[in-house]
C-alpha cells in the first residue's frame, strides 16, 4: 500500500481536528480522548485492534494470556491518561478453524483480568471471519484537571520510566527461537517471556503519579521508549535526551542478549510492549515525586532523561556523544 | 466451530452480569449500553465489527457508501434508543493489496456521513492484517428517562415500523446475480441497491419516537423483522403477531421479486439491514404517536401487528392463520 500509516493517521487527525464538539475535552492524539462529565470528572475512551499474527502469534500464545494480555494493552493506555478503567467493549472476528476450547480459555482470561481491575464488560460483537481479529474499547474515569497528556512536557524536566525496559521485546524472541517451547525449556528466562505474554499495565502507578501533583506530561510505552517519548516531545514541542546506562533493565535481559546475540540497546528502545509508562517531572520536583510514589505504593521509578529545548530524542552514551533515535520503534497508534 | 455465535453471546453475558457497577444504567443486551451521567443525561455506546465477504462486497460495494455504511449501521443503534450520536471510535486492519484510493475514498464517506450527523472522530487505531476489518464504536447522549429499551413492550400494545421493509435484502440479490452492475443495468431499481449500499439509519425518528412518550419498547431492524422482534419479546417477556398483509414495502420489491424470483416475505421479514425501526406503541396512544410523528418531521409511521402475552413472534396472513417467525434471520448482535 502505497499509503503509509502515518499517512493516514494524519489525515484522519486533520479532519476530526476540523470539527469542533460540544463536551469534547480532548480529541485524536494521546493515549485516550477525554470527553464529557463523570461523576469522578470526565471520560477516558481509547481503543485497540490486534490481529493474529501480526500483534500476536496464536501458536504459542496461551489462549487465556491472549485473552489477559487483549485488555492489558487497553488498561495501559487508560494508566498513560491517570485514569481509572470502568468499562470494555470487545469485539471478535472467528475464524471457522478456530475451537470452542480455544474461545472459552481466552474468554476466561478476559474476564480474570477484568474483574482484577474491577471493569466490566458492557457491549460487543461477534462476526465470523477468515482472520483472529480482537478490537476492544476502554471506558475509564479521571477529574479533567488531573489527567496527564502528552503535551505537558517542558524543558529542564525530568524523563522517567516505571520499570525495566526490553524484557518483552527479549521474550518475543526467545519465543520465536524456540517455537513457543521457551516458557519450559528456557528456565529462568520466564519472567522475560511472560511480560511478552502477559504483561501488566501500571494502572495503579498511574493514578498515583496523576494524584502527586509532580507528573507534566506521560504515555504508555508500547512502541517502544524511543517512539513513545518521541510522541510526549511532539506534542510537548520539545526535546529530550536519554542516557543510556541509566535505562532499567532486568538481568535476564543481558544473559538473554549474549545468549541469543541480540542488541540489548534494540530491545530496551525499541523493543516495546512492556507496557511501562514514561513521564517527565518538573524540574526541582524530582524528590517529591520518588518519595510520594514510595509512600503510595512502595513504588520505584526511574530517571533515565532530560527534556531540553528543540525537536527529537537523542541517546547519550557514557562518553556523552549523542546519536538521534527519534520514532525508532513500532507505529500504530492513532 | 461448535460454539455457536449465541452461546458465546450467552456466556460473555453471564459473566457481564455477574459484575455489579458503579455508573451502569444497562449493560448488555440492548441496541447500546447505558452508563454514566452526561449534560444531556446518560451516554450511550454500541459496537459492530465489518468484515470483508461477511458483511459486505468489496467488489461491488463502492468505498465512498461502504464508508458511510460502516458509520451508519452504529447510528441506526444510537437511534434504536432515541439517542444523539456524538463521538466514533474507527479501527481498521488494512490487507496490503487496499489501495491508497480505496481507503481515501472510503475515509471520504466516513468524514462526509459524521458531519451530516454533527458527528466526531474521537480515535481508532490502524493495523496490518490480511482482511479487510472495520470496528467502529459510537457513542451517544440521552436523558435515562427518555431512554427506550428493548424491555418495555406489554400486552396490547400495536407493533411498528419505521418505513418499507425488504429493500436491502433485495438490494443485495440484485447486485449478487450482476455482479456488481446492477447500478448501471437495472434502471428503476436504484432505490433497492442503494437501501443496501448507503442505508439511513433513523436517528432523527428515533429521538422523536422518544420525545413522543407513547413508545415502550424499540430497536433498529438490522437482523431482520422477525429476529429484531423477537429480541423485543424475549427483553419484555411477551410474544407478538405480525399481520403479513400490512408490512410497508416498495413496489419496485414487487417488481424485483417477480422478476428474480425471489420470496417476497423472505426479504421483508428476515432480509435485515434495512436499518429502520420496529417499535411498540402503548394501547390507546397509537393515535397521539401517529400525530405527534407527523407533526414533529412529517414522519408516516406502519402499525403492523400486535403484543401478546406469550412467547415468541408469529406471522398471521389474511386469513387469520399463523405461523412462528421467532429469530427467523441474522443472529450476531451482541
Amino acid at each position: 500500500m502505497a499509503l503509509s500509516e502515518r499517512d493516514l493517521i494524519e489525515h484522519i487527525r486533520k479532519q476530526a481536528a476540523a470539527s469542533s464538539a460540544r463536551g469534547l475535552i480532548k480529541g485524536i492524539g494521546d493515549d485516550c480522548s477525554v470527553f464529557g462529565t463523570s461523576a469522578r470528572g470526565a471520560w477516558l475512551v481509547s481503543t485497540d485492534m490486534l490481529v493474529d499474527g501480526v500483534h500476536f502469534t496464536r501458536e504459542w500464545h496461551p489462549p487465556r494470556l491472549l485473552g489477559r494480555k487483549s485488555i492489558a494493552v487497553n488498561l495501559s493506555d487508560i494508566a498513560a491518561m491517570g485514569g481509572v478503567p470502568r468499562f470494555f467493549l470487545l469485539s471478535v472476528s472467528l475464524p471457522p478453524w478456530l475451537s470452542s476450547e480455544w474461545l472459552f480459555q481466552w474468554l476466561e482470561g478476559v474476564s480474570a483480568i477484568l474483574s482484577e481491575y474491577d471493569c466490566v464488560l458492557i457491549g460487543g460483537d461477534t462476526v465470523s471471519g477468515q482472520e483472529l481479529n480482537i478490537s476492544v474499547t476502554v471506558l475509564g474515569e479521571q477529574h479533567p484537571a488531573g489527567i496527564i497528556y502528552r503535551s505537558g512536557a517542558r524543558s529542564g524536566d525530568t524523563v522517567y520510566v516505571s520499570g525495566p525496559l526490553g524484557s518483552s521485546a527479549a521474550g518475543l524472541e526467545i519465543l520465536k527461537r524456540t517455537g513457543g517451547d521457551g516458557l519450559q525449556r528456557n528456565s529462568g528466562w520466564e519472567i522475560l517471556i511472560n511480560t511478552h505474554l502477559d504483561p501488566i499495565p501500571q494502572v495503579q502507578l498511574g493514578q498515583v503519579l496523576c494524584a502527586s501533583g509532580c507528573v507534566s506530561a506521560m504515555q504508555d510505552i508500547s512502541d517502544g521508549l524511543a517512539t513513545d517519548l518521541s510522541h510526549i516531545c511532539n506534542e510537548s514541542g520539545v526535546g529530550a535526551v536519554i542516557r543510556g546506562q541509566r535505562l532499567p533493565h532486568l538481568p535476564e535481559l543481558d544473559e538473554v542478549c549474549s545468549a541469543l546475540q541480540l542488541h540489548k540497546s534494540d530491545c530496551i528502545l525499541r523493543g516495546g510492549e512492556d507496557y511501562q509508562l514514561v513521564f517527565c517531572v518538573s524540574r526541582g520536583r524530582e524528590k517529591d515525586l520518588e518519595e510520594y510514589v514510595k509512600k503510595a505504593g512502595n513504588y520505584v521509578v526511574y530517571p533515565v532523561g532530560t527534556i531540553e529545548m528543540g525537536r527529537g530524542v537523542s541517546l547519550e552514551d557514557d562518553q556523552g556523544r549523542r546519536r538521534d533515535i527519534t520514532f525508532q520503534g513500532y507505529e500504530h497508534q492513532l
